[in-house]
C-alpha cells in the first residue's frame, strides 16, 4: 500500500509510490562521458577571461594573488541593480520595480571540477563566500530576501559547464517562503509554544535513526520523512539560527565536509547527478528569530514534475525516503 | 526596467525580465520531425489493443460501436483503488493510506493526432468524459480532491505518445490548492466581501483588453498579468462556479472551441510545443462556492524551473504578458 506523507515543515502531501517503487540503482543516470578539459579559452569563467565577467564584488587569492573562488554580478540578471523601488498599487495589478542583486560565485579556477571532488578547504571558500555575499546583499535595504542556489548539469538549469553557484536578493518576500515561515510561526505559538518546528522535527529524525545519512558536531544530512523526490536531501544545523550568514568559520567547516560527503555519496551513488541546491535562509535582520531554522536542501533531478504536480503542488516519489538514505549511507568514501 | 509581479490568484511574485525579454519566435522550439504512424501495434491505447489496458471505466462510442474516447485505470497508478483510509497521526510522522483513483483518458483512437488538430465534435468528447470522470471520482467517499491534467512531449513528462490525459482522486487535500482556496475564502470575506476573487479578476483582464487571446459566449482566454512563464494562458468561464462538473453541454460546446482554439494556436505559433494543461476545481459538493471559481490553466514547455524557483516559488518569466497574448492573438487560424 502506497503512503501518502506529510511534510510538517513545507506543508506538503507526498505521495510515496512504493507499490512502484524503483531500486536505487533505477535511478542511475548513465550519462554520455564526454572528457571535460580544465581549461576553456572561450569559457568567461576560467582564469584570464575575467574581463569577460562584470567587474568582481569579491574575491579569495592565493597566496600568489590568483584568485580561488570570486563573485561578480550575473551578466544576465533577472534583476537590475541600479534604481528606486517604485510600487504600483492597482487593484489586481500590483507590481514593484524589478530592483534587486544577481551574482554569480566561481566557485573554482578549474572548468573541469565539481564540489564533490573539490579540496575541503575549496569548499570551505565557496560557503565563506556565501556568507560575505549573504550578508552584504542584506546590508541594501531594497533587499526583501536573498536565496542562494546551484544548477547543477542542464537538466537542473545550468547554462554555463564551469562551476558556479548564484546568489538573487529581491525586492519582495516570496509567496513560498512567507508560507512556509507562516507554518513555522503558528507553530512555535500555537502548536509547540515555545519550540521551532525545524529543531523539533530535526529530533524526530534523529531519534528515527533510519533516515539519517551522516551527521558531525554542527549538522545532520538526512532525508525527509516526506521527500518529495529520490534521494532529495535536507542538511540542518543543530544549533538554531535564522540566518545562514551568522555562521561560524568553525561550523563553516562541519558544514563544508558533510555538504561535500553528500555531494559525494550523489557522485559515485547515481554516477553524478545533476542536482539544484538551495540555502533557505532569512535575513540577518531576522537571525534571532526563535520559529526558522536555517538549511539546505538538496534535489536530485532523476524525476521529472509534469501536469500532476503544477495543479496541485503535491510529488510524487517513487522512492522510500528510508531506501534512499540507506543507499546514501551505504556508500563508502575514498579514505 | 523589469517589474515584479503580483499574481492575486497564486500569491506569487513573478519576475518580468523585460531587459533580457525575448520575442515570441525565440521560443519556437525547432524539433526534429519525425513522422508518428496513426496506428502502432504495440501501443497499448490504440485500437484493437483493449485488453492491454485494464477494464475500461467508460467509453463514448461511433454508431458502429468502435470506442472514440475511452477511460481506462492507469496501469502504474500512484494511488491504490481498493482498500479503507487509514491515518497515522504520529507527531512529524503523518501519513494516510495512499488510496486514491488515478485513470487515462484516451482522447482518440489515433495514435498520432493532437487537440489542436481534432475534429471539434472530438474536443467536445474529451471534455464530456471529464466530466462524468470528475463526478464519478466524487463519488467515492475516500477522495478528497481531484486533479485533471495533460502532459504533452517528453519535457511535459509524457511517457506514451498516443493521445491521453489523466485524471487522479487523492485522498488529501494538496496544501497548494488550500493555500489559494485561503487567499480566495479570504478575500471574499475580507477584502471584495461578497466577490469573487476569479470573478473580479476576469473583469479586470476583460477591461484590459491586452492581455486576451480569444473570447466567446461563455469562455475567455487570456494571458494572466502575472504570467509565470511565456504564454502561459488561462480559460475562466464567464458564469461563476467552483466545480467543474456542472459545466452544461453547451458550456461543453463554447469550452471545446476556445481550448482547441487555444492550443492551435500554440501548434502553429511555436511549431507543436511540449505543454501541461490542468483543470482546477473543487468538488461538486462544493460547487456552489461564492470564493472559488473553477478554471484551466495551460503551460508552454518553453522555458525550464532551476534552483531559483525551487528556493522561492517565483519564477522569472523572459517574455512580456502582454507581448505573449499579441502573439497568440495574431495568429491566423485556418477557415
Amino acid at each position: 500500500m502506497p503512503e501518502v506523507r506529510l511534510n510538517p515543515i513545507t506543508g506538503d502531501w507526498v505521495i510515496i509510490a512504493t507499490e512502484r517503487a524503483k531500486r536505487p540503482e533505477d535511478f542511475l543516470h548513465k550519462k554520455e562521458k564526454k572528457e571535460i578539459p580544465s581549461f576553456v579559452p572561450t569559457c568567461p569563467f576560467c582564469p584570464g577571461n575575467e574581463d569577460k565577467t562584470p567587474t568582481e564584488t569579491h574575491s579569495f587569492r592565493g597566496d600568489d594573488g590568483t584568485w580561488l573562488v570570486r563573485s561578480v554580478p550575473n551578466k544576465f540578471s533577472a534583476l537590475t541593480p541600479v534604481g528606486e523601488i517604485l510600487k504600483h498599487k492597482e487593484k489586481f495589478k500590483q507590481y514593484i520595480s524589478g530592483v534587486g542583486l544577481h551574482e554569480v560565485i566561481i566557485e573554482t579556477p578549474a572548468h573541469n571540477m565539481t564540489t564533490a571532488l573539490l579540496p575541503l578547504e575549496q569548499v570551505e571558500r565557496i560557503l565563506h563566500m556565501y556568507r560575505h555575499r549573504l550578508l552584504a546583499f542584506y546590508e541594501d535595504n531594497r533587499i526583501e530576501h536573498v536565496i542562494i542556489f546551484k544548477n547543477h548539469g542542464a537538466s537542473a538549469g545550468t547554462s554555463l559547464e564551469h562551476p558556479h553557484s548564484q546568489i538573487v536578493g529581491t525586492p519582495v518576500f516570496p509567496g513560498q517562503v512567507m508560507n512556509r515561515l507562516g507554518e513555522a510561526i503558528r507553530n512555535y505559538y500555537y502548536v509547540d509554544f515555545g519550540e521551532c518546528l525545524y529543531c523539533s522535527y530535526l529530533e524526530t529524525e534523529l531519534n528515527d535513526k533510519e533516515r539519517i545519512i551522516e551527521q558531525n558536531d554542527a549538522f545532520v544530512a538526512f532525508t525527509p520523512y516526506a521527500a518529495l523526490s529520490p534521494f532529495h536531501v535536507w542538511i540542518f544545523p543543530r544549533k538554531h539560527c535564522a540566518c545562514y550568514g551568522m555562521i561560524s568559520d568553525a561550523e563553516i567547516k562541519s558544514l563544508a565536509s558533510i555538504l561535500k560527503n553528500i555531494l559525494l555519496r550523489l557522485y559515485i551513488g547515481l554516477d553524478n547527478p545533476d542536482f539544484n541546491y538551495v540555502v533557505r535562509t532569512l535575513s540577518p535582520r531576522g537571525a534571532d528569530a526563535k520559529y526558522f531554522h536555517w538549511y539546505i536542501a538538496i534535489v536530485p533531478r532523476v524525476s521529472q514534475a509534469a501536469g500532476f504536480e503544477l495543479g496541485t503542488g503535491m510529488f510524487i516519489n517513487t522512492a522510500l525516503p528510508e531506501t534512499s538514505a540507506q543507499f546514501l549511507r551505504d556508500i563508502v568514501l575514498p579514505a
